[in-house]
């Protein structure tokens, strides 16, 4: 099995993670580095949509991922297997979301590299990770169609602060009561400029719009 | 749009929520009422199993729901619609999880209604809710096949803690890589002692195990 390096994270020492989260902000755009923190449930396909992703961006970017989970290292083996790019896993060590103090614990292992778009795979949550800025540039979750339409009206906060919506595994939208006006009406709700993107991680359907609005958010932070 | 009562509940003030926890299940114990505390990802089917249960045992027994969200109250209303039992919204304030104190706040609305059956429809949190003990005689939890089977190796604690775990959504398993002999090998390796039943809350199947199992566990409460 291929080895990825693991990090054990600590809690951080930070007073005010906003503060923190700000400054991290501020120092990634003077180096030119573009990070991007990806939510969502448990299960809605965070991996694959990466997988997809940095396959369609690679030659364009020195691509780094941070793949957060409390236990496990499959992600980070399966982002490095499968697209090349350097991929290391960050253990919370139980802890539901990481703050930015952790994401930099995460973030200058890969500076070492000498990256230029970074991205934060975060916990699978849509609570916790919500309430803790990261310090990315920007931020971006998934919803994928089994979990159904109503769950923008559920979990406020996580669909109030994400750039860009993801809504997964439109291919079995046949077999579920998923109704995609009503959850676009339901995101829009919660968040009038977030921007909705339909896709299917596992064919990559609608990945290529996902990755032109990446290189634009890029773009505009140099 | 039928009414249901909705419950702002508070921070608990108790030091240790571990012994609260003690203190509550065994107050319930002496008074005959047995709680179940269900926990799931967002869209894991929870209102939807709790419904196809409430209507196959509530001839038996006098049902009281406590519905845990962030916002919103389609849930407390959709069970108290189509089941008839008595429910109430528990509103969390943005926290992420239930603790003893918390259900406690919720429980004495129900325990005026004189019911013997609890249940807890906990936040759609894999991480937090596992904890913190809600002071419930057993715990259950709902993994959906969309979700994945790796799922126990990701979320351990959660898988550990609970006593029967469902594996809902088994009508689309056709439209998913969801392999249900591995999906089982993880939940035992976390937990040999967890009872596994497969389920589809949609159509029914597989609910009347579910019940049995509940049956049996109020009993042995008794």
């Amino acid at each position: 099995m291929d080895k990825v390096k693991v990090i054990e994270i600590k809690k951080s020492v930070y007073e005010s993670n906003d503060r923190e989260a700000d400054m991290l902000r501020q120092e990634l755009k003077s180096r030119g580095i573009f990070l991007l923190n990806l939510m969502s449930s448990p299960g809605s396909g965070k991996t694959t949509t990466l997988k997809q992703t940095i396959n369609q961006m690679k030659n364009e970017f020195k691509i780094g991922v941070m793949e957060a989970d409390i236990d496990s290292d499959v992600d980070a083996i399966t982002i490095a297997k499968e697209t090349g790019v350097k991929s290391i896993q960050l253990h919370t060590g139980g802890m539901c979301h990481l703050d930015a103090g952790m994401t930099k614990q995460g973030l200058d292992e890969l500076i070492e590299n000498d990256i230029d778009f970074a991205i934060l795979e975060n916990v699978g949550n849509l609570v916790c990770p919500a309430e803790f800025d990261t310090g990315a540039t920007k931020n971006a979750m998934i919803l994928s169609v089994p979990e159904g339409h109503d769950k923008p009206l559920k979990y406020p906060l996580m669909f109030s602060i994400c750039d860009v919506v993801l809504i997964n595994k439109i291919d079995v939208m046949p077999y579920f009561d998923f109704d995609m006006d009503e959850c676009i009406k339901n995101i829009k709700y919660r968040n009038p400029n977030a921007t909705v993107i339909p896709v299917c991680a596992k064919t990559g359907e609608g990945i290529d719009k996902f990755a032109d609005w990446l290189r634009e958010q890029i773009k505009a932070n140099i």
